[in-house]
């Protein structure tokens, strides 16, 4: 990509191309372009950067995971484009399971992303192939797969960028489902245990960074830091910084 | 498209699935997936409907190409995706010529939208090819083009969807100019002489409806229908309006 650094615009477009970058390599699909469009939109809203109820999102997250038995990063073709390497770096430092989940599946869209995962290190990718899947009730999509020991069996679940339907089914089997998206008014945010409205450019590092500090706490202080979030509230405030913003 | 029409969100699948498919046609360029998910996010902060200020817009707008010498639409490949009947339509009532004018330029693009323009009944088209082109001053991307007969001799033109800098080189010409951008905050719709908030698949037909009717009109009474609009107050609606909404 050839911007200059210094481009007002830089870090926008060094984005962008990573998404158009993926597509061509054929694992974001085209409506990932157009959501990832949509996003950009509200990121300009919130003045690009992360605005501190989403930054006591990120923390009640990283609480969230760290009290868990079991959980679970999910990756679509644009998180994968996004933050590869953020993802892998997260899922070690939270002891999580990393698994692919695709609106448009396909076993060569699953196998990119695999292997994209894992030139950043993973160690193991769930979500590819057919063996040992579930289905998750109340989702007719591809959505609706769920690796028996990942998703499926995953206490807390951290889903990025926007799927309405996956977000509520996921909420429904009693999961703590943590949403990345940056409409505070999306179904998706509604419906999550803790809606973080961020960049997810921005959401995982900060979240490494927070998991960095929070894993030598001890669970009570956790639980502390984790009951003090309230989703509804984080929303309003998100709403409130938005609207102030026009 | 197989989405059943009585489908809550049809007609933005609809549009959505217009310009994937031009993607797929080649006339469409990858950032302007990326552009039309960022146009889905404001129409949805407008209640995805044509709001007053922007109809009057509209109508100010028909109202100045009807009052101009050499009126022309000018065409990109989301506009040409999502409302070529529309554009052909449009520019007969109105008498303008439309000229093709694209940021991500290739000679092939120019002559896939050109056909696509004259199968939906466009005598010429300008703007496809070298011949007879100038340079707008103050611009360093291809979208400097303009044919001599057209927008280069135009004291009007209509420029759909986002270039923040073509808008502000045209309006430095001195030319009246015409944006549809649903984003009421964004450089285009601040420079234009005439802001058009409105999504252009709304707006094309409300203007091949307004100019039927003003095409009777005189000069004095499309003068003063023209001179009643003030850019900055429809701006400030706009911006009210969004955010009520949120």
């Amino acid at each position: 990509m050839d911007i200059p650094q210094n481009h007002p615009r830089y870090l926008s477009l060094k984005y962008r191309h990573r998404i158009v970058d993926g597509l061509k390599q054929g694992f974001v699909a085209d409506s990932g372009l157009i959501a990832h469009g949509r996003g950009e939109a509200y990121d300009y809203l919130l003045g690009e950067k992360t605005c501190d109820p989403a930054l006591n999102a990120e923390k009640a997250a990283v609480a969230a995971m760290l009290l868990s038995e079991n959980p679970v990063i999910s990756v679509n073709g644009n998180s994968a484009a996004l933050v590869p390497g953020e993802i892998v770096e997260l899922a070690e430092s939270l002891n999580a399971k990393i698994e692919i989940n695709l609106f448009y599946r396909t076993l060569e869209r699953e196998q990119l992303i695999e292997k994209i995962l894992k030139d950043n290190g993973a160690d193991r990718v769930y979500g590819v192939g057919d063996r040992d899947m579930q289905s998750i009730p109340g989702l007719s999509s591809q959505r609706k797969r769920a690796a028996k020991e990942a998703s499926w069996s995953a206490d807390t679940i951290l889903v990025p960028l926007e799927d309405g339907d996956r977000a509520e089914a996921l909420v429904s089997t009693g999961k703590c489902t943590i949403t990345i998206d940056l409409n505070p008014l999306s179904r998706t945010s509604k419906s999550a245990t803790i809606p973080i409205v961020d960049n997810i450019v921005r959401a995982r590092p900060n979240m490494i960074h927070i998991s960095e500090k929070l894993r030598s706490w001890n669970a009570e202080k956790l639980m502390e830091l984790h009951n003090s979030f309230n989703a509804q509230e984080c929303l309003n405030s998100m709403v409130g910084i938005i609207r102030k913003g026009f």
